[in-house]
């Protein structure tokens, strides 16, 4: 196995911890277009980024809510993200948070967008942002 | 001293806190122009997002670095919270480590663009986000 | 009723007048994943922004149209708007002039975009832009 | 028939050749809301950008899906565009590759939005970017 | 005379009206690099946007600035739009409260980077968006 | 030599073909404050996309420019593939020719700003994008 391998077999590996089968599904649907596309995210976006030290999987996915939501039109992508965050072990508080954060930054609109993304992943996993009584 | 009041004086002393000069610089070049826009700087975004529970300063700060990186053309305000984030506890490596996670989400130019301003800072401040031998 | 409140309430009650039942249907949608977030909507939006003296309503919707179009991927917000534009006493005509005033500025997609969201609100309230010979 | 009926009908023509039907359900849905939009998409983006010398239809079509990746939230135009692309005489493997290019400039969510519009477009035209055995 | 160099006169006249000089000098600055682009600022944006009925000067100053601040990094096109609103009426007030009212869409940067090319337009200019006591 | 030098090394040939000097620079100064950050971009940018078939160099080029100008904000990239545009047989025609042909999908501010990049670099380089008499 070679170094390109490596990278791809890494990024896969992490892909799988943290995006589960909402990552999975996109790196499917480009095998019949753009397959390259594909592993570059494997290779680039989770073996190269996601694999490295310093900060660690809850804080990289702070940041790339972050960057999804400032980004605007990335719902597709929020949606693999807001997954991610809970399956690495921020709450959905902590992802609703993380959203409102932003609004100084980028306006209402984006922040607005991105947290219906988020309504729908809750709703679909059953967990709730609110805390109780 | 009623609720308004009370929300700037929170604010203000977050943004003290989190932003030190460089905060309070921008704040005091608004006033003879629009002086109603840093008090909303100082009662929104410092006295209701940044006192919010939930996430700590520290993680605060990598999403406003993330947004900032992504929005683009926002050196100003980069330079203030790259300040911020040393300020609250990131190392100039959590910085470094930040930006360069945004690559694949926002691409390279606005990710180099950040990393120099976060460099100018680094060097302002005599700190490095090399590890040693 | 401490300033909070006031703000709240002011803010509700400008909310009501200008964007009437599609600004409420927001506000509603977001409480059960992120109230606090419909709350600075209604506080900072509408009881802050919405409330200044200056610009009047019209002049301040002409002002929103041309953010939403420009930020682009804002249809939810700018339905919105279209709507609060009529409801404010700007015609369907001075709707589609501010559209198409952007085109120089930000181009034709996001124009066109954003002209499309304006014809179906049109539709819905039975309004046409078009003068009739 | 006086010059600005003329940069009309010889952006009605180009407008024909490269975008062919996509392009005029465009121009025919905005009858009814903005027909004046409608005429500066015929006069200035094909009457005049398209007809300029110096670059051929092909390398024109490079550019602008470039842009319109770029740009973001810009499905509707892409669709038209991946169309033209096809039109003039590029393949859909051009058209991956230029869509690829872009991830270093502007990061993986625009592309992947991007290229799932291409991927639309190939299939209702029965293309295919992959190399055969 | 031909209608496309009618185009060209009609838009070079409102262009003298409305930005004058700074306007101008974009105009002049192309002519070694791109000349047809200059054209095109004064036949498209001056000579068919600003001249369509429907809308005021005024009012098409306060789209303008929205979108500019909107768009970021348009500072050199804010510089002259920020003037020309004052050339058609708009007081420096009317300035701020537009910029202003653009934060709950935008966010805090956006809208202070915009601020702070108004504040040196107003500079130069010796007017004040401060109301006197 | 394993298979991530050899992508380091394909992509620095490339780099050096196409961007040279300027190149080179932006990732000399990413020595001290992020060299993981500079690898990145030789290795994926040019290691990984600019080695792909397809498109010849001369097409990418375009590609990269329409992305850079859409993008805004992205001055020192800008610079950097003007130059490398004209390093790979483009000429400064070819460059303004793609510029202009953004414009009805960016706006012209995004474009002025383009170009006044492209005529710094036309100046320092001694060509003219103009045709002679």
């Amino acid at each position: 196995m070679d170094n390109q391998d490596e990278r791809f077999r890494r990024g896969w590996e992490r892909l799988l911890e943290v995006d589960a089968e909402s990552g999975g599904r996109v790196i499917e649907s480009l095998q019949d277009v753009a397959p390259d596309l594909a592993r570059y995210v494997v290779e680039f976006a989770f073996g190269d980024m996601y694999r490295r030290p310093g900060l660690d999987l809850k804080q990289r996915q702070l940041v790339t809510l972050s960057a999804l939501t400032t980004l605007g039109r990335a719902e597709p992508q929020l949606e693999v993200h807001v997954n991610a965050a809970l399956n690495v072990g921020l709450t959905a508080e902590d992802v609703v948070e993380a959203l409102i954060h932003c609004v100084p930054y980028v306006g209402f609109p984006r922040v607005l967008n991105a947290m219906f993304v988020a309504k729908r992943v809750f709703e679909e996993r059953g967990v709730s942002p609110l805390k109780r009584a």
